[in-house]
């Protein structure tokens, strides 16, 4: 899409993969010590062996101390796992919840919409989707009430052990407040439920108004009988402003799990080998980035800072430009990469979807993609409530493009609800 | 181990993570020409996008002319996926037997001795281990008349849809004949088993008197109805001469499966993403090395044979050290990196074991470990005949290294030999 990569990153990795430019002069010194305590930590000092399943221990170490900065909590390096990707940690994560002994089917709560990496897992594992809906009248958040009507419906069917909760979301671009996290941990706690944290856009939050809260801080916040809440959060290379999606890597942090399960977990993980190394030095300096004073910190600060800025500049734009538009309700991305538009659909578009045997809002994606090349994900890819529509669109391109694209879809979406009127 | 990395991979892969090297004087331009070509093919030319779920389409198209070139048959990139390493490939491949709606569990025939990745995810998923012994006394061949037995004795408890054959053979180190491959192929055939053929050792070839024949090669050579042999064949990058384990990738080439399957097969993957890019480009440095005439050849090739002559040579001294042992068999290590010696254990030593609760090999390994610091693998760990103790151990350690143990080993043995007699 266009967003260029962290130099500091990129040169870390050239000298891992070939430590011979430990030796050139066109590489900074603290690049070189970087790259250097990766490589010590790694078997015969290569990235080309296997490393330890969990991750390499600095890397792990530097997770810790990421998170320890973050909420102002000392963080146990023992209990990092590095994974490669978020994808893979919430699929081995959610394998925890396998039980083929029991006489009831597990179920796990997933928020509507959601990222279908829980949807599909869940159904390729067997577990059951317990669905609980986001509240899209009030920026996307979770309505306890909500959340107690989804499981106590679902218990007929599941005997319900975790609720997955993506903040910043995705696709929504919702950032949570305090106070509803708070909620929901209360909630957990009550019904014994193991919360799922993905929490890989925790970096990306571009309302004013909105600031990343961890699941983990809130807790220790609590405190009390909630400090004890079993917890497990997800972070990535991926998104942020790092941006890594090929990298493949990021960090698991588990937080009051059973030390048979956490045993078992990582037995599980053992028979997978490892991350890639090179993913893993990948996360190693995103979450230990320069520090001011070093030769590499005026280039990270400048560029981290660039992408994030353009990023909330995109956000504004595309809430301003679909806000403007006639039939189409759009809460303030807040944060992650997405927003996630209603679309009033008149009768006679979800009618003609109908007859192509094709939910109305597919319809509405493929009209646009074949008259304007704008691709956009429907809503009844990630779930929504019966009877409305969305679409999903990223704020990746870069605001030229996305300004231009912007400019495009406006003509369309008037033709296209002018004529189906 | 010790091993040195090949230059020219990692040369490519600071290019392809740091393209700023592109400039630089220091890099050949035949490295230079494959890293912009790798990147050509990345989203945004960066190997921090996403790559297409079966892998970057220029390295499946090296990937099938190594193919082409390996076994003289023309081969369809198409039929290529790219994983994260081949313990990923199989894990993935193996998920295809799963069938939760049968009423007989889905059995697969895997060797005794096996690297225990198989029998590990067979349990993981569900599915039953039908096991055939390898014939120690005919070089760890696979003798039909053994494979007849498992599966029939399999037929009441499975139903049995494939067969597993590694080759070179891990943890034996055999190479399988020409004659015993058909057999193999023609045995699977009349009993319409999907042959899974982990063929990662395939440039691991250290007796003169073997060679590798890939199962595709044979099959298509046999002609007639075993050209339409289901087979899936597993390459990687952690072995050969390359020994990238940490970079994670490795190629699965499918032959024969049914379109639907493989359909549903790359379905499957797109939920997990992709491979690293940065081991998609190890793998094609590895499928596509440089050819004579180009800078980086005569380095490569140097590199490259010394790293082979020099297992060869291990390989050797291991059996010739194991063989002059008294109560040590040994077969000849053809190919892959390990020798899987047999241990006549005393009597006495068996009891010992017994009173201590453990395996008599693991006691022996252990006995070893703490007396001399080499750590070896009992063949307990892989399956063996019962009543019949082996050990695992690698050829890896570099020549010196591996004489020391050699040197440490054999007064060991002795004692421990002479104390339990």
């Amino acid at each position: 899409m266009g967003q260029k990569p962290i130099t500091f990153i990129r040169q870390v990795l050239a000298c891992c993969a070939y430590p011979a430019l430990l030796q050139s002069m066109a590489i900074p010194a603290d690049v070189k010590k970087r790259a250097e305590e990766i490589l010590h930590d790694c078997g015969g000092r290569s990235v080309g062996a296997y490393t330890p399943s969990p991750g390499i221990e600095c890397i792990r170490k530097h997770c810790a101390e990421y998170i320890t900065r973050r909420d102002g909590i000392p963080t146990d390096y023992e209990n990092i796992v590095i994974s490669a990707g978020t994808t893979e940690g919430i699929r081995n994560v959610l394998k925890l919840f396998v039980n083929t002994q029991g006489n009831r089917k597990v179920g796990i709560m997933i928020p509507i919409p959601q990222y279908p990496l829980y949807s599909a897992t869940l159904d390729e594992f067997g577990l059951g989707q317990v669905r609980y809906y986001l509240d899209e009248d009030n920026m996307w958040g979770l309505n306890i009430q909500e959340c107690e009507r989804a499981l106590n419906e679902s218990k007929g069917k599941y005997d319900t052990k975790a609720i997955c909760v993506i903040n910043p979301g995705n696709p929504a671009g919702q950032v949570l407040t305090r106070r509803n996290i708070e909620e929901i941990i209360r909630f957990a706690h009550k019904h014994n439920l193991v919360i799922l944290a993905d929490e890989v856009y925790q970096d990306n939050i571009f309302d004013e108004k909105s600031k990343f809260f961890s699941f983990k801080k809130v807790m220790l916040d609590m405190g009390g009988e909630y400090k004890d809440q079993e917890l497990v959060s997800f972070y990535s290379v991926s998104k942020g402003y790092m941006g890594e999606c090929g990298l493949r890597a990021g960090y698991i942090e588990f937080m009051n799990i059973d030390p048979e399960v956490y045993q078992m977990f990582n037995k599980m993980i053992s028979a997978k080998l490892c991350a890639s190394a090179l993913g893993q030095a990948a996360l190693d300096c995103a979450v230990n980035p320069p520090k001011p004073g070093e030769p590499s910190y005026d280039l990270w600060y400048k560029e981290k800072t660039g992408i994030l800025k353009s990023m909330a500049e995109r956000a504004r734009m595309v809430k301003e430009a679909y806000g403007a538009l006639e039939g189409i309700e759009c809460n303030p991305v807040q944060g992650a990469m997405y927003a996630f538009a209603k679309i009033n659909l008149p009768q006679k578009a979800i009618e003609e979807a109908k007859r192509r045997n094709v939910q109305p809002d597919f319809f509405y994606g493929m009209e646009m993609l074949e008259a304007t090349g704008i691709c956009t994900v429907p809503g009844s890819g990630f779930g929504q409530k019966e009877g409305t529509y969305h679409f999903r669109t990223t704020i990746l391109p870069q605001t030229n493009l996305m300004k231009e694209m912007l400019e495009r879809f406006k003509p369309f979406h008037d033709k296209f609800m002018k004529k189906y009127k």
